[in-house]
């Protein structure tokens, strides 16, 4: 049993749902939020639900100058009984604690926080969309608060989980996108931030992205920053290649955020019997694979998109057009399985679903 | 003539100044400040100067989640005529559109922004601390503000300027400190942000920064994130070598920030005619200097220290000692040039400084 007790300001002025077959990610946001603060003589305390609102914070905000910050994202969905279902999202709070220790920020119950997520989640039952492809988007966030200009780790912090009602994350769909291999850009490398869901390693990326979209193509895969050689992730996702038969997916480094989703994949991979490996893999290998004719499927994995096939890869001069720019079957079935098991429409085997009823 | 109408809210409430021996970096802040907005619409607009005060923002504001940031520190003064001294502040402003470019943050104008500036400090003037080492730190910075989880370029900004008395950065002054070079973890790497003074850059090294001080340790000497191998800053500073007569500085990369204070200390040594490189420097080099007895100086340069002599530098197994744990010649010199030049105790033969009067 544990200390979940919060005071909950119920809103007295909802909005409307949103409605229509427009629901662009990450833009409408539900009615409450839950936010809790921490300083170092209290540390993690008063742990409230309050209106979704502005947020209130002085101009010298650590946050503002020095970017120290994680932040998670997992779904809510409504199973065919009605009720929320969440996918692992204990492996979404350990990872934030695993972020938290790389960016100085400290720890957080994982346990209190799932408990808090879930009084957030009942009372916001009504804004989990139950149409085919949407969820509710969940946004954990941790912000350095202190007003201080020293370069240095923040004594306050605000800890915060607000709620979006979204469609698919691309408005394209399951359908197959066009990658562009980014060549100049890095997005982390050994030694730096790269395994922890931080603002900066986001926008860091925004200039390579500009470029790949500039030569039409709808995200950038990143290479390692030491060489310029292995493959390590696709935009915001990780990324797998069925290769001959086999299932190819970076191995984790210190540079390459660990996916919830690729993780699933992997586990799912295993338990079909079908050959998974984690290992690097480099742009000239797969290259090699494709003019042999052996790269059969490509697809990026997170939490976002789920599954995001590749069709067309553009590396220097070479560009491979994947499995005819059709889906291939494996990633399909992956797809087809994991949102199953998320919306409880396929059974659970692996236990990865949590059910919120009343607490 | 530049339009820089700008609507001023004086405070009615100002705060007591300062008063005593104490005076911690950037924590202390003036009664003013400055602010502007920016849309995609509108371009950057409604600058005014108000009153002190919190910022509001929605929760999803994307600078709590990716990141999107950019600032800048410089310093003003008062001189023996009791006029207002601005340091080379247009090196301050270019930067910062580079910066802006770097992270996909629209260009503000720089004059436009010098003349808010001016008019923001004149309004301050009092909180411009007269007492030797101490000065009025100056912080421009822009953070993203549109409410929105997808991960792409804000199209909303806001560009503020805050103001800080403050002393000296290092509470021990300019006595030499002590150096741990970091072997595993990153500050920046080519393609990366490193060259962008961007909030990212800095929280990213806090893990890096506590290991030092766990180890006794003032600040981390940067490697270059591919080889590990090469100088590239020492916590957030450039930094300058006197090896037999010579003076060394790592050379601009992909991954270095482009310091004011690097740039004056560079164009000093040049007038002086005493030779200064810019080039690779390796810590096999270093160490090979510092054993043959040629290794006669080390210091940061940075604009909140100034310059910042290293008295021990910690490589893996290796200590060096330098210069006996006294600060160097050269250094005192270059410290005692650059700090007379922004106070105005010396002459400005380079035209660096700039006196605001009335506008």
């Amino acid at each position: 049993m544990i200390e979940a007790k919060l005071d909950i300001v119920e809103n007295q002025n909802k909005k409307p749902k949103p409605e229509g077959d427009d629901l662009p990610f990450g833009q409408v946001f539900t009615d409450h939020m839950f936010t809790m603060e921490y300083t170092r003589e209290k540390g993690w305390f008063q742990p409230q639900i309050v209106p979704y609102e502005p947020i209130t914070l002085d101009p010298a905000a650590m946050i503002f100058h020095y970017g120290q910050s994680v932040f998670e994202g997992l779904k809510a969905y409504l199973n065919s009984e009605g009720d929320i279902q969440l996918f692992r999202p204990e492996e979404n709070l350990k990872r934030m604690n695993r972020s938290n220790g790389r960016m100085s920020i400290p720890p957080i119950s994982e346990e209190l926080v799932i408990n808090y997520l879930k009084q957030l989640l009942l009372l916001e039952k009504e804004w989990i969309p139950n149409e085919e492809g949407r969820s509710l988007y969940i946004r954990p966030f941790v912000i350095a608060t202190e007003a201080n200009l020293a370069v240095a780790p923040s004594q306050s912090y605000k800890f915060m989980i607000i709620l979006s009602p979204v469609g698919s994350y691309y408005p394209e769909g399951i359908h197959p996108v066009s990658i562009q291999v980014e060549e100049h850009f890095t997005r982390a490398v050994r030694g730096g931030t790269g395994t922890a869901k931080t603002g900066g390693n986001y926008c860091g990326g925004y200039k390579a992205q500009e470029k790949a979209a500039d030569r039409g193509h709808a995200q950038v895969m990143w290479l390692d920053g030491v060489h310029k050689k292995y493959i390590e992730e696709v935009g915001s996702m990780n990324v797998f290649f069925k290769i001959n038969g086999q299932i190819i997916t970076p191995e984790l480094n210190d540079s390459i955020l660990e996916g919830v989703t690729r993780k699933s994949i992997i586990e799912l991979l295993k338990h079909w019997n079908i050959d998974v490996i984690e290992r690097k893999i480099s742009m000239e290998e797969l290259l090699q694979a494709y003019e042999d004719g052996q790269l059969e499927e490509a697809f990026g994995a997170g939490t976002a998109a789920v599954v995001s096939p590749i069709g067309e890869l553009s590396w220097q001069d070479e560009t491979m057009i994947i499995n005819g720019r059709q889906t291939g079957d494996l990633t399909k079935f992956l797809y087809n399985t994991i949102t199953g098991i998320q919306t409880g429409k396929l059974p659970d085997t692996f236990n990865w679903t949590e059910t919120v009823k009343e607490l």
